[in-house]
């Protein structure tokens, strides 16, 4: 409805027609559509998209479709596929929106939307090339629409991807006064012979290193919200119980539950570029709904299981906090939620300890948390 | 939430996990999300994912995200690019899905929402190459979304491209009960000299052709709902106020509403692939929200003018119609709606014959609309 390609303008709405009819009768406007704050929301989001165009994107405002040069021969920056494989993905941030929307935060859920799809996608060895959203909402207020996009940028620039597009609709009818939804959708790319496929690859002996979230991430909103209803929780408290996590200590339980997505796009395409040859990783798995026994699964070939050791780290006191409020199961905790552990990755365990090392110098909390044996492609958490 | 990559089925939510929790407490399934409508739902649909895929999509069940060959090298499918710029654009289908939710038809609101995407990505010249579809819903009804996305994979067929994936998320808190919302992403590719830009190329005395629509598409429906009910029109009533128009002579209004959008995909990609040197097209435009002044004019260069006889075709008799019953304005209508006409073409007047005679054998209705002319980057409506 208020397309957003290549940061355009809403030119067509203002296009020399007269702003309203000349005999009363229907009209769009009346109709439920606020174009001016449309327009409005436009302009506002231009300068979050701009900074994420780098030279490769082409094209000018008022383009009906973003456009992004696969190759580049130039000096500087140069790309070059031999035989490029495009990956792309879609995923919504769930109703971690509504935990926005209810604090009125609005600047970090659109990191969250690229978290969600740049994550999925270097699983198989991609480099995210470009993102768009899709807002859909009541109607558009320009200043919370430009909070959600610049989310959406700076999710982009730390996964190092143009922010190409996006489109805002205007549905009164579908999404109640002040709600909204937030999806997006990532295309990267990968040279064929670089694809990972963990189902193939993964061998007994292999070694399975787990990264840190920065909390709980995008999955599991539903039953955060159920939890704080339920136990009465206090959004704009600071509570001792997660004290102990420098990340969430001293922090209000709203502000450490919309604690962004973290990205680990740098850090993992960094590493696979680092190995021109050889091949270290067998398999990567982000972990998502489903938790590490329903993500790290999707890694495994049918006859291998990937055997978890709980101790290997500290599940954050959050979790906990959550659980015992939530009087939650404990393998429900695991099912619904990441515990701690976002991205994992299988290696052989020749190279285990330089991978780690390599991500630990790129920022990362790594945990060594079991290893690949015999089985039937399921996650033992032991 | 219910990530459809690849068709892929939800392996993780049966990834030897216990179907419920054995101690009582709050758990994810009882917080709203219902995991067997969803597993159900992701069965049904693959099918419809699998018959747009050719021998360029790779990646197992199960995957992260969806991946396709930009390059082909075997005899069959051949493509190889030079300088290939991907294209990507997202849209929805705006509240088009309030009437087809309303009708309790959703087999066809997915070609809706394919056409509304690849049709902006042709206007650039790019051929599109795959697609991916976000649902956000009150409760994933496993026989509705089956519908929703054999639309989507109609529309994928009639465009000739992969639906990778997509995105089933269900949000009880965000969607009322019985609603859902439709996004759609599209990525196309089209060789570095061959991108169509409007704004540089088009001269005075192009000619302007339009390519009849099928009704409505998907735009203005806000306004078409409001004159529904202001009108207390009846959408399972055949009126004869269109019976002149072959396409929705005796058909009751609420199936002419939900006719689906025109993909103009295979016509255009197919003219373009016809002039291998020559440049006949300096410039297109998809006739979306905005109408034939608001998107024709995205075509134009600040110094031209489009200059279009509305007597150069008929508009059908669905808009005088709704016009009516809404007591219009004239230039609202025009704003508002593709008033019969979905694609325009800015064509060199030595080529307007041939190119009018090629899409004429595509099956489509041409109409000449007018010409540029020296002005102000303004679509004239005379």
């Amino acid at each position: 409805m208020f397309d957003r390609p290549n940061a355009a303008a809403l030119s067509h709405y203002d296009a020399g027609m007269p702003d309203a009819p000349t005999k009363p009768g229907l009209t769009y406007a009346a109709s439920g559509v606020d174009i001016d704050a449309g327009d409005r929301a436009v302009d506002l989001i231009q300068s979050h998209l701009r900074r994420t165009h780098g030279p490769r994107v082409l094209g000018k405002h008022g383009a009906f479709a973003g456009m992004f040069r696969l190759d580049y021969n130039e000096k500087l920056f140069q790309r070059n596929y031999k035989d490029p494989v495009l990956v792309a993905c879609t995923d919504g941030v769930g109703t971690k929106v509504k935990l926005a929307i209810q604090l009125g935060v609005h600047d970090t859920i659109g990191q969250d939307c690229v978290a969600m799809n740049v994550n999925d996608m270097i699983v198989q060895g991609a480099e995210p090339l470009l993102f768009l959203d899709y807002v859909g909402l009541h109607k558009v207020v320009p200043e919370q629409m430009e909070r959600v996009v610049k989310g959406v940028s700076d999710g982009c620039a730390i996964a190092g991807c143009a922010l190409l597009g996006g489109e805002t609709a205007e549905m009164p009818d579908v999404y109640a006064a002040g709600d909204y939804d937030l999806a997006g959708f990532a295309v990267g790319v990968v040279e064929l012979k670089k694809v990972i496929e963990g189902h193939e690859r993964v061998e007994p002996g292999d070694v399975i290193l787990g990264l840190a979230s920065s909390g709980v991430h995008s999955n599991g909103y539903s039953l955060v919200r159920a939890v704080v209803e339920h136990a009465k929780l206090k959004l704009d408290r600071v509570y001792d119980d997660y004290a102990d996590d420098p990340l969430h200590a001293g922090r209000a339980l709203g502000d450490v539950l919309l604690e962004p997505t973290r990205i680990y796009v740098k850090p993992i395409v960094s590493l696979l570029r680092g190995y021109k040859v050889k091949r270290p990783i067998s398999g990567m798995a982000h972990v998502t709904g489903g938790g590490l026994p329903g993500n790290l699964n999707r890694a495994l070939p049918p006859d291998i299981d990937a055997k978890v050791d709980r101790k290997s780290w500290d599940v954050p006191p959050l979790f906990r906090f959550l659980q015992r409020h939530g009087d939650i199961d404990e393998d429900e905790m695991f099912r619904v939620f990441n515990m701690g552990i976002g991205y994992t990755l299988i290696v052989r365990p020749h190279f285990a300890d330089a991978v780690a090392d390599k991500l630990r110098r790129a920022g990362q909390t790594v945990h060594v948390l079991g290893k690949a044996v015999r089985g039937k492609g399921r996650v033992r958490l032991v």
